[in-house]
């Protein structure tokens, strides 16, 4: 397999994360509408299909152990069904690890909204790995509950269908979890004095800061990719937020492709309008099944342009690639034109997206202002909570995060509290924007990157990585180096 | 009230409290007998009732506001169910507070295992009022879920009954409720900037510290008065434990008490053993309806050696009052006299004792040496969940506590982690076993006295006060003015 072609595979995997993220998480528009579903991204699904009879990631994936966890359902009440016990997946190389007699670290991968697979990029021969090769470190993988193998009471569509199983999703509940499992390997190996570093990206990043603030017994430290744990309630003023980042992006690749995009969505709305119009764009966007209104369309390209600024990878470079399209215009000279071309240029197939959660994770995702290349769409908390009453029958809670894992005021509150986190963070990434940007403490530290997209610290380290992203990783490194130089010195301290 | 009988009744009402604590946190001994139903303590009850009606204590309760939040019942799942809310009870005096202009500090009683009553002498008029003069503070007082005014869905038997409504019982939820409430607080009264201290005594001083540590962006800063938070798995040798500071306060307050006590219990055997043993038993003891075993009776001198040990107040002096009638032997030469001479010289009526929690504050008391001047009865969690079992079909769960909230190594762990609380506790308290004794680090502290009984600080301060406790009253104070000295410097500097 050539470079290029991993990577474009690798980004097109990302994209599809994204979408999972997008959907699962943060997807806080109207969203009572079909979502895309007449588009199908075969191109997109069988590369990554193919990645599982990669004879180089199988490889990969002998030095992993599987196992699961008899995982308690609910830990933090005491009715009988909270009791009830799922398998929970996790997976474990002991290819580098110093050993137990030697204290040697644990790097404990979190898992985020995704199943636990093979050719995750973010999990092997990623960064993660070349993490436990400097440390020596015990590699441990776990699964989030209800994705992949680890769902309760079998499938996810039988966990979906009961609203009584469904209400054990939770983020408080899926870092119990961790818990028991990092204390669980911790006994088996005998490794009670070596140092855990929980490592995540994204929601997993956010999980794994949060971890390390309520179980600092057994994360010694965590370094949090891309987290953006400030994207709650009322913290991030709308003006500095997701679409604003995005829009920025875009402009700085190319005026014109910002003016282009910016004037298509009234001439997308326009089109459709006239009569035959939804064929006519059905047919100029080469959909699967005809659009049922211009919005399955808006819906898609808003998805393109973010996934593109998320993860603007410096080598692939999709925001770059969308923006070549555009200005190219291979397709014709007229907006709708260049904006296909846009779409060709980064794949020729696309997704739909999945259904959103509808609980804990509100981030207030609009766009209220003028200065985005997006049509106006403030973030509607009572047509939020509509839908999430409509599909699943529960309100959210958009001020559970806060409550429980803090936010607002951070500086303040977290200058004197805690210790050892890295909150790494490229600014491309429109969830920056809710990111942890500048140093709390002497070991909360901020560590971003200009150029840097979404995750990009953990992907796996490329000859053609640009210098500052290099430079990321080290300063990375040479932080957990001084935890755990502590750490040792600490604890030989205490044997005497 | 002559201060001696008010000194009288307070300590009457800790020992119900410690009847309380003592059987829904911590028995761990068998206790699948009938506990003691016979004895109506009748006298004491009586006094507790009668401070209801005291014109002091009507007067108390005139500075404080009674209001009631909306609570979630189940903040971390999402099942219709969890939605629920229940009325939670919460106290306000507003008497000296400085006002939120001046960011002026909230004190936060956190409600323990017991209603929140304006007789209780933990809150009213005691250290606690004395903390809200020296810094001008708002008081708020909260109740603990399943007590007093907070009972989800009415009476407690009504929640005794519902094993699922039970299930929400859990020291978890009930710190997440003071989170809500203290949120609710600040909010509506624009106190944002208001630096909360939460304070709390035994169990609900463990819900302080833990409270600090999983809420740091909520609580500014903890006292928690003689929080065994240590007293979970193994991190206390046994041989360290309880019993064996029970045992040690009453042997240097006197060696041949200690040695009555110690052969009283196969004496009470022998006799108990003896035919119509139990009816002179009940006699000699003068139990109100006839023993059935003499466990009962042994239970329940166990219990008056454990209190009067818990609660060994310098001025009422409930060890030296026991041991004093031990020796004096008004009743006659032979053991069994002595130890009811004993009983008489403590309060001439008696306490039953109510059920056992059976969920998660496994505290592992035992009695499993022959240092103790008790028989010995080694914590045996097998049993102990054979009675959960069979009174609540639900299992402990013995290592949640440690999972959630830590404990192994805490010196290790929390060196470099969390800041801002106090440890308080008295040596002769034989919970202090499990106390945190030495600083951890510059704010995290141990303030304890050698001779102090259990939240000996929180009471309310009296002239006859020793000039030990005194002191370490005004370190406490100290210490407080010190965090808050540093948050309004640093308040100051964020606002320019």
């Amino acid at each position: 397999m050539s470079s290029n072609s991993k990577n474009n595979l690798q980004w097109s995997f990302y994209l599809v994360l994204l979408l999972m993220f997008y959907s699962t998480c943060v997807y806080a528009r109207e969203f009572n509408i079909p979502r895309l579903g007449a588009f199908q991204g075969k191109k997109v699904f069988q590369q990554h299909k193919n990645v599982e009879v990669d004879a180089e990631s199988i490889s990969i994936s002998d030095d992993f152990q599987t196992f699961f966890y008899p995982q308690t359902l609910d830990h933090f009440n005491y009715q009988p069904q909270s009791y009830a016990t799922f398998q929970q997946k996790f997976v474990i190389s002991f290819k580098y690890w110093g050993g137990a007699n030697a204290s040697a670290p644990i790097l404990a991968y979190l898992g985020e909204e995704a199943p636990l697979a093979y050719e995750t990029p973010l999990y092997y021969k990623s960064f993660f790995n070349d993490l436990a090769i400097q440390f020596n470190a015990l590699q441990v993988l776990i699964e989030h509950r209800f994705y992949g193998d680890s769902i309760p009471y079998g499938s996810s569509s039988e966990a979906a269908k009961n609203a009584s199983l469904r209400g054990y999703f939770s983020s408080a509940q899926a870092i119990a979890d961790y818990a028991e499992v990092l204390q669980h390997v911790k006994k088996n190996l005998s490794a009670e004095t070596s140092p855990v570093i929980v490592v995540g990206g994204s929601y997993g990043g956010m999980l794994a800061s949060w971890f390390r603030l309520k179980y600092p017994h057994i994360a010694f430290g965590a370094l949090a990719s891309s987290a953006p744990i400030l994207y709650f309630d009322d913290i991030v003023p709308e003006n500095k937020g997701y679409y604003s980042v995005v829009t920025k992006d875009f402009r700085e690749e190319s005026e014109s492709c910002y003016e282009t995009i910016r004037k298509s969505w009234s001439e997308i709305d326009k089109v459709g309008s006239e009569q035959n119009g939804l064929s006519i764009l059905s047919q100029r966007f080469n959909s699967c099944s005809p659009l049922n209104n211009t919005s399955e369309l808006k819906d898609f390209l808003d998805t393109i342009y973010t996934a593109s600024a998320q993860y603007d990878d410096p080598i692939f470079n999709p925001v770059n690639l969308v923006c070549g399209g555009i200005n190219g215009a291979s397709y014709g000279n007229d907006t709708l034109s260049r904006i296909y071309a846009g779409v060709v240029a980064l794949f020729g197939s696309q997704y739909c997206l999945p259904l959103p959660r509808c609980t804990e994770m509100v981030m207030p995702i609009g766009i209220d202002i003028n200065d985005t290349m997006f049509p106006p769409h403030p973030f509607n908390l009572t047509s939020f909570t509509e839908v999430c009453m409509r599909r699943y029958g529960v309100p959210p809670r958009p001020h559970w995060v806060t409550t429980y894992f803090g936010g607002h005021d951070i500086m303040l509150i977290l200058e004197r509290f805690g210790s050892n986190i890295i909150f790494s963070n490229g600014l491309k990434d429109p969830y920056s924007c809710g990111g942890v940007l500048e140093n709390i403490s002497a070991t909360l530290l901020a560590i971003y990157t200009e150029k840097g997209s979404h995750c990009l610290d953990l992907h796996k380290p490329d000859s053609k990585d640009p210098e500052w992203l290099v430079s990321q990783r080290k300063k990375e490194i040479r932080i957990i180096r001084g935890w755990f130089a502590k750490y040792y010195a600490q604890l030989q301290e205490s044997k005497h």
